[in-house]
């Protein structure tokens, strides 16, 4: 599909859960992750979503992680029976899954010894080689193992560790973007869109439709890396736009 | 992965969309279709979301028409260059993409015979033996061809072909779910969880923590399809968690 290229960083998200697919939880991970990935010039290509179940979690991980630079993963970190994402990353991996003594001693900061039961302690497995991933809200750490990144479901823990991570990954150039707005139906700027798109076919250009007010609007997008490129094709976009709807 | 078996009914999401990856837009379908699912008795088993690549639309269709009893699409049949979703589901399935007089009525109901432009008529292209599916919205129709359901990317019209198109799919039994609020953090839950879990192999339960006034609580949600199986998994857990914490 689309690997790595020497300029471009790509990565790929797995979000791991029932709750996602069954409708009880509404994911919010998918857009702040997005919108990181831009801000630091990665480009996220591909989201998918599976179950809480070993065999969808490897068979994800065993297609994506040759395909991207990185690999995030969402939820199944915590310490229920249900939470088998670290198992099914380390069984991806083909190694082993201890309790690491140093994601130990972070949940220790938390728990009091006494109160450290086994469910617990199944948040310190770790697979074998991988490096952890602080975790300033609730102590508990993510991993990442080679290219994988594995972080907790919970929003604002999942940011915690994103934030934590980020300093550690390759970056690439930053996708940079403009938006036109055009009081038209997205029927009646599609032709002067393509002709613009022919123009500049280096810049991504995309049409999204909007309703304000009870009418038909559009918004367009052009995206590059390269600002004086960007700001060459908006004002050939503008020129064409004001040629069909005047000025 | 997960099949079809004769009392289930599966599903797939695939959303087509850069501004999705991008972070632009922040995704509403996939809770809408996950919610939808569950309330029909079809269970949402896999999302995927790629970018308006043939490529990357056409693989995903690929591996996950064959897996899932349906699989539905979002975005990517508007009236611009970079709507390409037709294109990749007539590929997919090796078939034609002609302009469909059916659909073609159909937008000639919004739009006047003489503001018909080239762009306009690209939303009546439809693979050769796909059914249409209706919308009410803006009229540009949906189509479902083998197992796989296209809809629109725009949430008020991806609902409304949503909703046009249920009654044309076969579904399973409804999966029921009950939920027990603990005021426990999740680690002091799961001891008494597994031991349900373990007495109830065939009611999949899962455990979500959340933070309330600054204290740890855990909603654990136990599911069936089987009600009165349901309710005996509950008071078994409730009984199980008064023996821990106290009645």
């Amino acid at each position: 599909m689309t690997g790595a290229s020497a300029s471009e960083v790509t990565a790929a998200l797995l979000v791991v859960g029932d709750e996602i697919l069954s409708g009880r939880t509404k994911d919010k991970n998918i857009g702040t992750i997005a919108d990181h990935c831009t801000e630091n010039g990665i480009r996220l290509k591909e989201v998918r979503v599976v179950a809480d179940e070993e065999a969808a979690i490897v068979a994800a991980i065993d297609a994506l992680r040759p395909a991207y630079d990185y690999v995030f993963t969402t939820g199944g970190i915590g310490p229920t029976h249900d939470d088998i994402t670290a198992d099914a990353i380390a069984k991806a991996f083909g190694v082993a899954l201890p309790i690491d003594e140093r994601a130990r001693a972070m949940l220790l900061e938390r728990i009091p010894e006494g109160e450290m039961t086994p469910a617990r302690l199944r948040m310190a497995r770790i697979p074998v080689g991988a490096d952890l991933i602080e975790n300033t809200v609730s102590k508990a750490p993510g991993f990442m193992i080679g290219n994988v990144i594995v972080m907790a479901g919970v929003p604002s823990i999942m940011q915690a560790m994103l934030k934590a991570v980020t300093p550690r990954l390759r970056t690439g150039a930053k996708m940079l973007s403009v938006s036109v707005r055009v009081d038209r139906p997205e029927g009646a700027v599609a032709a002067p869109l393509e002709a613009c798109q022919r123009a500049f076919p280096d810049v991504p250009m995309g049409s999204y439709p909007f309703m304000d007010e009870g009418r038909y609007g559009t918004t367009l997008v052009l995206r590059s890396v390269d600002e004086a490129r960007l700001a060459a094709a908006k004002a050939d976009l503008e020129a064409r736009l004001a040629a069909v709807f005047g000025g």
